[in-house]
This record gives C-alpha cells, structure tokens and sequence, in this order.
C-alpha cells in the first residue's frame, strides 16, 4: 500500500465532488508565500533546458546546497525531493533494526522494511507532550538497533529536541555502531534553527546522516528538490554506485540554486513565519475542547478533546481539509495536524473550526 | 559508478573549455523538433501547480497513456523517465539470472545486478548486422534464465527484432515461466510502429514488461516521463506497494496528457524522422571508412573500419559531440551512435566526418 499523506487533494475533491482549487488545503504543509518570483522567471526563460539530459552529477545544485550549508561539496547527495535520499540511505546501509519515533513521517518505515530491516518504536507519550525523554530514549541504544532516525522537528507533532540531548544521542550511537538519521526537512521554520541542526556535527560523526528538502520552505512539492548530507564516503559512493540516473528534473536542478541564494525569500519567510505561528497558537489555544501543541515548523498539531463527531468530515463540508493524524502509529483519530498558512486561509480554519466545534 | 551515457554535454564543455551551447550533441537521442509549443503553453500557464503535491496516484497521466495506446488503464505503472520502471519492474520481479542482449542499454545490467540478479549475455554478432539469430536465441531460454530483456528498436545499434521473431520469443518465455521486458522507448520512431510493438499482447500474456518514454519522441529528457505496461497484476501490486511517492515532477505529470493528445506534433516529427532517417543513411553511407547500419530510429550506428585517430577527440575540437560505444559490452572504441537532428546540424555532421576521415 502506498501510504496516506496530507495534501491529497484530488482524492478528496473526487470523494466529496467539490472541485480542487475551491479547497484550502492545510493537510500539506507549504510555506503559503508560494514559489518566489525569481523561479517563475528561472522557469520561463529556460523552457527549452528540459530538451536535454539534465547533468548526471547535478554539480550547479551540488555546489548551491554547499554553499547555503556552508560545507563540503562532497557531504552533499541531490534527491528528487527528500524521499529519494531517505530511500538510497536505507537501501546503503541495510540495517537489521531500526529505531523509529512514533509518531514519526510514514516514508522511513516504508524505506527500511523495504531495504529488509526490522522496525522498532520509541513511543512518545501523551503524558510527555510527545517529546523524547532523554535517559529513557538512550537506555534503547545500544542493544541490537543498527540504525535510528529522529525527524526534527518531528512530523507531525512539530516538537523539537534540545541540541545538547540529540547530541548525546548521537555519541552514544556512535559509540555503539548506530547509524542516525536525523531529518531536518522542517529544520528552517524554526526561529533559531543553528540552536536544533547538527549540520557542524557531520565532519567528526560519519555515522550522522542529515536529510534536507526544499519542498516546504520554498513552496515546491511539486518540483522535487531535497538532499542528504554525510561525510561516510563508503555509503555515500554505494549509493552513488546503485542509483538510478537522472532522477531529478531539469527544472529541479536549475532551480535549486536560484532558490537557496533568494536571501530576500528566506528571511521574508522567516520573518511571516515567526509571527504567524504565535497568532494560530494563541488563537487556537482559544478554542475550547481543543489541546493545542505548541508548534515549532510551519504546522500545529492539536487533539480534539471534547468532540464526538468527524471533525475531518465536518470540515471538508466547509471546503477545508486537515490533516486527521489515525494512520500514524501511537495516535488516535483525535489527533490532527494543520498547516499555517496566509492569515486569511488561516482565519478562515478558525472560524470553520469553531462552527463545527460549538455548533455541531 | 554511475554508467556512462550520451548526453553528459557538461562533462565535455568542462574538459574541452568549451561552452556547453556551442556544442553540437549528437550524442543524446532527442527528437530535434524540440518541445511542443503546447507543452510550453501548459507550464508557462500552471507555473503555480508546483505549489502542490503531485496527485500521488497520477489519474490524469494514467488515463493519457492508456488513451494514446488504446490499452486497460490497470496496465499502466507512470515513471519518472523509463529509468525509474526499469528497476521497479527489476526490483519486484527479483531474477536469479537474466539474459540481455550485448550491447545493448546499460542501465537494465544496473537495475538488475541492484535486484540481485546474475546477468548473462547475448552476443549480437557484427558479422549478422547485430540482428538476434532466432533459434540461436531461443536455445537459450528455458535453463537458468528467468528474465529476458530486449530493447526493440535496440540501443546503440538501431536494429529491429521482427514481430514474428518477438512473439516466438514471447511464447517460449512464457512456457518456461520467464519474463520478458520489451524496452519500446525508441519504437515511435520507426516508420511502422504497430509492426514491432508487443502492447497488442499483453492481455494475454503476464509475462510481459513493456517499457516507453515520452523522453526521446517529445524531446522532454529534462522533464522525465517513462511509462511501464503490464497486465500482471500481481508484480504491478509489488512495485506500487514499495515505491516512493511523488517521484513524478507536477510539470511532467500535467505535461503527459498535453503531450500524448498532440496528434500534428507526433506525425509531423513521424513525416521528419522518414525523410531525414533516409537522407543521414544515405549521406553516413557516402563517407568511406565507415560502416554504416540501416537506422530504424532516430539514431545511426557506425563502425569507423579504416582510421587510427581519435574521431571522438577530433569531432569534440570541431564543436560537434558523438557517443563512442566503447563501454558497451561487446562493442569497442571503433563504434559509434550519433543521433539524427536538423538537417542543419546532420549537414555538420557529415562535413565534419569528412574533414577528419579524409584530412585527418
């Protein structure tokens, strides 16, 4: 089975016959200044680049994704989008047993039982607000886990963990054989990302894999642009050795530079972000029977504590469509993920969430 | 390593310090009409759809490829280029021992080595045209061998199987429980394609992998759109089970349909290709010192058989690009594939070859 994330649309709009562009999708979560001018222009005026191959090596992305990260250029592995990356890691480094959060993104679980290996839960509590308990998560490692992943922030709770404790985790996997992949692919909606990134840790750890993307922060899901970084030269060349060529597009590759150096871009986002993610807190805080999460990426995350009815359905019936959280392990279809968008679309959630919530 | 390709116009432009546009590629087989004005209409005009995840299921470019080859849309796997269907369809399938031609297209010996397959050859032999010897070939099926690939027309050498030969072919893999995969990436080119496809056989046989592109015929190799036909339920459950989503850029998934309905693109490049096929054939053919064999599609394969230089070497100083077959298996250095363009460019071509071959 193909798993089921946010931001299908089309399934919903043919299920309830409204059609797509009247849905106001906070199901993805995608920075909703939409793509930056400067890639419509990249894209107009290189129509005819897709008539050839594109580079085989992707060396002008390459050479971006180094600069913006300020690292080697032989750390960097250029995906079509994040997921290619997360699937080459898994298939390089065949691990027997993983550790994975849950909840977590669906993508690693496929990813590694595909590559063969086992899958174990680290269980994020209710009681703990879903963050890792530091000493209790350690105790894990170390046994016959070969490999862990960590989304920070994590998918769909938006909670991050403090850099000194993913530090210690990754000594101790270090210390113990254990891969880590850490996965940063919300890592720049954060209001101080150097304070969560273990992007200066990839030079001493070659048992560290950082997993970037584009898609959210530019807008682009529909372009496919993420990478992986690592300094493990073997793995990095096994994945090189196996993989399919050409998996990222022309468009992709020309415009991932023009991207990660639209400094104007970044810290317009930043700056909207920063502000829009405290008014959706405070102002879904204020609805009663709802648990709001205190959110750090671009998404908030919320149980819905008092209600009996299908809040999903209630609001797609109001043309918005959320994202309900029951296929991940160790939630419950009381448990929802939003997206914070412009803050009309984001007024428009509120309003409708309380429609459903107080009036039935 | 990453196999080497026609194509890789940047590697060259960077060792000869020449500027990529100046170079003339003969090397990459792309139809030299170039894009479609429609197809540059449609993402000049939905620049936004990036924005959004792609359809994970990809209806729209499902429905196209089944409209334009008049087949059950349940027999239709979208790719991210042909690429990405060769090593899913190697990857479900999982063969012992396959049976390729040589030489042939390297990337199915990558795909099928990844899925951990042994790999044996077919040697195409110079002395009968690099034609397969039908009883030659079917002696070969029926031991060991579980999987067979053929590229029809085959890439580098232009050559065609007869249909009659396929369907033997077919037949006996199918009563000795192999699978074939029938790569028709290149067949729109040919004159009479309905004459050499397998589609009209996959109803009755789930034995049958037929892999196409829009790459080479809709000059999109940048944009990425290969397709997989199969009616075997069973391997196609397998491959859509563990595949990555969104591997399908969203301009390539709007483009498909856009593309297959351009019915005065197609028979205007089909109207080019069976003029200009003649005319390079008959040119190539004038130019003593080369073998030339009869192209089937948009390609013309050569032996160089009385000249010591480096042709490649000498045809890059003059700004002109050709593929040298020598890390083909069964091929050496003296074979070459150059792809047929404008008649502009074909017409540089052969001024080129002639001052090399005859001044040296």
């Amino acid at each position: 089975m193909i798993a089921k994330h946010g931001g299908n649309i089309y399934e919903i709009a043919k299920q309830y016959g409204i059609k797509e562009e009247e849905i106001i999708d906070f199901s993805a979560n995608i920075n909703p200044l939409g793509i930056p001018i400067k890639l419509k222009e990249t894209i107009i005026s290189n129509l005819s680049f897709i008539e050839n191959y594109p580079d085989p090596d992707y060396k002008d992305l390459v050479a971006a994704v180094a600069k913006y990260n300020c690292i080697n250029e032989d750390y960097v592995i250029p995906g079509n989008g994040a997921t290619e990356v997360i699937f080459q890691i898994a298939e390089a480094v065949k691990p027997k047993k993983s550790l994975l959060l849950a909840p977590t993104f669906l993508e690693y679980e496929r990813a590694l039982r595909r590559a063969g290996s086992d899958i174990e839960y680290y269980m994020l509590s209710e009681g703990n607000d879903f963050k890792i308990e530091k000493e209790a998560f350690l105790d894990r490692l170390g046994k016959e886990i070969d490999f862990v992943v960590i989304c920070n922030p994590n998918n769909p709770t938006g909670q991050i963990i403090e850099k000194e404790v993913l530090v210690q985790i990754l000594m101790r996997c270090k210390a113990s054989g254990i891969n880590l992949m850490i996965d940063e692919a919300f890592i720049e909606f954060l209001d101080n990302e150097e304070d969560s990134s273990l992007i200066d840790y990839l030079d001493d750890y070659d048992n560290l894999f950082i997993i970037r993307a584009l898609t959210k922060f530019f807008a682009i899901p529909g372009l496919r642009i993420g990478y992986g970084l690592m300094s493990n030269h073997d793995i990095k060349e096994k994945i090189l050795n196996s993989k399919e060529p050409w998996t990222i597009n022309g468009f992709a590759a020309i415009s991932g530079p023009v991207l990660l150096s639209d400094t104007k871009y970044i810290s317009k986002s930043k700056e909207f972000f920063k502000r829009e993610k405290k008014y959706m807190y405070n102002e879904l805080g204020k609805i009663s029977g709802l648990k709001v999460y205190r959110p750090n990426a671009n998404y908030i995350f919320f149980k819905l504590v008092s209600y009996d009815g299908d809040l999903k359905d209630m609001m797609v019936r109001k043309k918005i469509l959320i994202r309900q959280c029951d296929n991940y392990v160790n939630l419950s279809n009381s448990f929802f993920r939003v997206a914070i968008k412009d803050r009309e679309s984001n007024n428009k959630l509120i309003k409708a969430l309380k429609e459903v919530l107080y009036e039935g």
